[in-house]
């Protein structure tokens, strides 16, 4: 299962009733977080989750409303007795910028783990736990500075049959073995593979992210089947079109129709502009474009 | 007049109901800031405050729920359509820091001046308007790393007195000239000088802001006379003391003791520990040792 929280909805600046676009995805125990704004680590704790579980924080660009938070999360992190190293995923252009605003936490009692790598070609990340496999993905986008998106794929282990492995006589202690896809020899010399008691194999579970760019149509493909696509819509306002393809931006209507052809089961629209005060106000519109369309609001939660 | 907003009562890290600790000081019509934590261009928003007004902010120390929110409060600012410059003002040893987490701010439309000083000597600095002087003096203070409290001194020119005017046969073109200090020569050849049409001398109003230091001595004499003592409190708790002495931090109680020895009019407790949770259960034990105590919340006025 994966549980995944927007703790914002907002762009370029955070106000009073709207944090800044940042995704919290929890799996096994932990957390990955993308982006981290000003004000990110207290919309952590309004939505009630732990700043503890965060394994690794995964960069879409440097710009402030994206990455001024990390100096305040760090030091928070590092209040809760955290001693094991922390993961940032960042392109090798927006690296300097992180090392920049993180240079002002002094003594965190953990390490960093830079994950640089290069702005302008795609990449492929695995966090592993003990039953899953997280894939991290990176789509190269098109915004003012370098910027890319992530997708998430959460692999899970077939799920383990006790009554298969008891009818085989395979004991208990061999049983974690197998269920982590490996394969045992019985004493009586009979060999035992994982897929003899564990059931059909589960499809990935897949979640996409995707702010501050150009809607190219790479987009369509890299979020392709998603159970959950989320994505900038800094206006409804289609007159701000001329507008968004000079800042590198686009509408919610082109969010939607981006996930119309990416066939995922639902987006969760973000990124406000501050000038968006109410962007329920174009869900009908919307949904006409791509019927599981939602109008996020900060800490919108779900679990797959 | 000068109407001051204690933007928040936080210290270490901000929580979803208490800000940073922060103070905005309005007067005529300008106004200057003093630290600028994670989210503190939130509150200023909250309080119905506005960006556009701050001419100059005041650093205390490099420590990042001091100064992480500079970067997003720069952003806003330039957002406001400002081209004339603002002023940071920081010690030396500080100033690294504080360029660091700004570096991240591209394509700022308006040009920051920074006024460094020197971070082991006293200081004073001189804002003037058309009708007041602020005078902004500093006080070397003791915590874990350099920091240094402010004080502002509101000058008011006296009031002008139009009827004394009149009653002289002072033509209205020349009361500014009169109102601002100056003298002028009537058309009879009669010398009038400023005290012949102005009331009577006025008292700077003074508020001081002292936070992150041990309650060392020289600041009950730095603050004497305040309308207005902002000054950290971390814990009520009596037993944290060998803990606030280690920290370098104070007591609600040392604060209330300095206050009651400087001669203050009041005084605003701030900082909190995230771990005070509810911070007026002490009130009745602070009133006996200053009576003039105010257990502060988040975005506190006054106007003096």
């Amino acid at each position: 299962m994966i549980n995944v929280c927007l703790l914002g909805t907002g762009g370029m600046l955070p106000l009073p009733d709207r944090a800044l676009t940042s995704l919290y995805v929890e799996y096994s125990g932990k957390a990955v977080l993308v982006d981290c704004g000003e004000g990110t680590q207290v919309a952590v704790r309004r939505a009630g989750l732990k700043l503890s579980k965060i394994e690794a924080v995964f960069i879409t660009h440097a710009h402030a409303d994206h990455i001024a938070g990390l100096p305040g999360l760090l030091l928070s992190v590092g209040n809760c007795s955290r001693t094991r190293p922390l993961g940032i995923y960042v392109a090798d252009t927006a690296a300097d910028a992180v090392r920049a605003v993180i240079s002002i936490c002094d003594n965190l009692p953990y390490d960093i783990e830079y994950h640089i790598f290069p702005h302008d070609a795609a990449q492929s990340f695995s966090l592993d736990s003990v039953d899953t496999r997280l894939t991290v993905d990176t789509i190269v986008l098109s915004h003012r500075v370098d910027c890319v998106g992530y997708s998430f794929s959460l692999s899970l282990r077939a799920e383990f049959l006790p009554g298969k492995a008891r009818a085989l006589d395979v004991p208990v202690s061999m049983w974690r073995e197998l269920h982590e896809g490996g394969t045992v020899t019985l004493e009586n010399g009979t060999v035992i593979s994982s897929a003899d008691v564990t059931g059909e194999l589960r499809p990935p579970i897949k979640i996409t992210y995707i702010t501050d760019t150009l809607p190219i149509d790479a987009i369509a493909e890299f979020a392709y089947g998603s159970e959950l696509f989320v994505c900038e819509g800094m206006y409804g306002r289609t007159e701000k079109k001329p507008s968004m393809n000079e800042k590198k931006h686009m509408l919610m209507q082109d969010a939607c129709a981006l996930a119309e052809k990416a066939k995922v089961k639902r987006l969760w629209l973000t990124h406000y502009s501050p000038a968006e005060k109410d962007p329920s106000v174009y869900e009908d519109e919307l949904k006409r474009i791509f019927s599981g369309v939602v109008i996020s609001s900060d800490g919108m939660k779900l679990s797959i």
